[in-house]
């Protein structure tokens, strides 16, 4: 039987989504092992996309494939009584047998966290990034609109990706919060290439530092050149919240 | 020299504030080793009050005896380097000697928070107490209010307690939020019995269980008796907010 899972997790535990050859701790290697521990059969999990060690999810998406026919409900109860209480099942829906979370997938929001002030916050230590000196947000929330349209974004991808087609449409790019406090960038795409969203966000606190100009967007884009766009912000800052598919303009809402 | 440090701490990896005598991971050990290794002298630290296992803090207030002296932004740089993640100095203040950081302490703010969803959230993991039926939190709002005010509490002190006066001031608890979503309890008074806030959380949820009456917190505070009060609420849940002191209205804020 076919499903389609939203999942919560805190990435700080694991090594990312993906199974490892390594045999690393995954979020996707988890789901699996508690899945075939329930069904007692094999079960095929694939997500709409990789998130690295690190990065959280509020909404990820699975497709699922067992071998043993459960309700949705029952799935969810019995899934969450047996994964690790860093990750969670938030709904469990009935899936067609050709669907596929990656492919299928229309739409993604990553959020990403930066906490600025000049003394960490313990309290915020897994989900958000500290920066210490003040960021001048309206010069970022400038660079970030430049961002928004579809764009090659070649130089945002991830160094040495061998990605054909770098064409990426960018819906929604915005920078909210103010110095001394929380500074949230939320972005809403088609679909992003490896690292893009760090790299992004690496490429705007450049712009909050001053050490980069928001008009230089336009250029980086065009120069498609890694090198010049600025370092991958840290994992932890970032959150996969939704992940968006024709047939469910809901699925990322809480149940 | 003679401090008032403000500081916030993840108390899901400490063994409360106070030093322990089986050498457990404490707040205040944690301290005491920075500022000994610091100053190279003998280090004075006590706490507005001891917050349990698992108790976070966003403002803390300790009262730091050092025998050499530092400029108070020097020491809380010097403190934040030395630190681990799970601790910080907020804020850093000259003090008189003989401030008394439990005894001077006028009033404090607590704040409590419930993940009322059937489905955990473990992004919400080291904060939130997960309590899955929808609680009724109008009737938690109206037991709370009946709480306010000046009450001998002692049914709700720690068993065992042993305090000679059990007449607190309770000047404000409120209960916001919805099921289905994040519950928040905030309180402030005056000072709290060991224990207080926790147990009277715990009674506030078998009132939004429907378990218990809101209107039985009247007798409840007049039996006096620890053992007709509801559990103690875990203590992921809490966190104390700020404290305050009469010559430092501001404290609890951000530096």
């Amino acid at each position: 039987m076919f499903y389609r899972l939203v999942l919560e997790y805190d990435g700080t535990d694991f090594a990312g989504w993906q199974v490892q050859a390594r045999g690393e701790r995954t979020v996707q290697g988890t789901l699996i092992e508690a899945l075939e521990h329930l069904s007692g059969g094999r079960a095929r999990v694939t997500g709409s996309g990789r998130t690295d060690a690190g990065v959280h999810a509020e909404g990820q998406v699975a497709g699922v494939a067992l071998e043993r026919d459960f309700g949705p409900e029952e799935l969810m109860r019995a899934l969450n009584a047996l994964l690790p209480a860093d990750v969670a099942v938030r709904e469990a829906h009935r899936a067609a047998e050709d669907f596929d979370a990656r492919r299928h997938a229309v739409g993604k929001i990553y959020r990403y966290g930066v906490w600025n002030a000049a003394v960490p916050s313990p309290l915020r230590l897994r989900r958000w990034h500290h920066v210490a000196a003040p960021l001048d947000v309206a010069a970022m929330a400038r660079a970030a609109g430049l961002l928004v349209g579809e764009h090659d974004f070649a130089a945002f991808q991830a160094a040495g990706s061998d990605v054909v087609d770098s064409v990426r449409e960018l819906r929604r790019f915005e920078v909210g919060g103010q110095p001394g406090s929380e500074i949230v960038l939320e972005c809403e795409g088609g679909g992003f290439l490896r690292k893009m969203v760090r790299n992004l966000v690496g490429t705007l606190l450049e712009v909050g530092h001053g050490r980069r100009d928001a008009g230089s967007m336009t250029g980086l884009l065009a120069s498609r050149e890694r090198g010049l766009a600025g370092a991958t912000a840290p994992a932890r800052g970032l959150c996969l919240v939704a992940v968006h598919y024709p047939e469910s303009p809901g699925d990322a809402g809480a149940r």
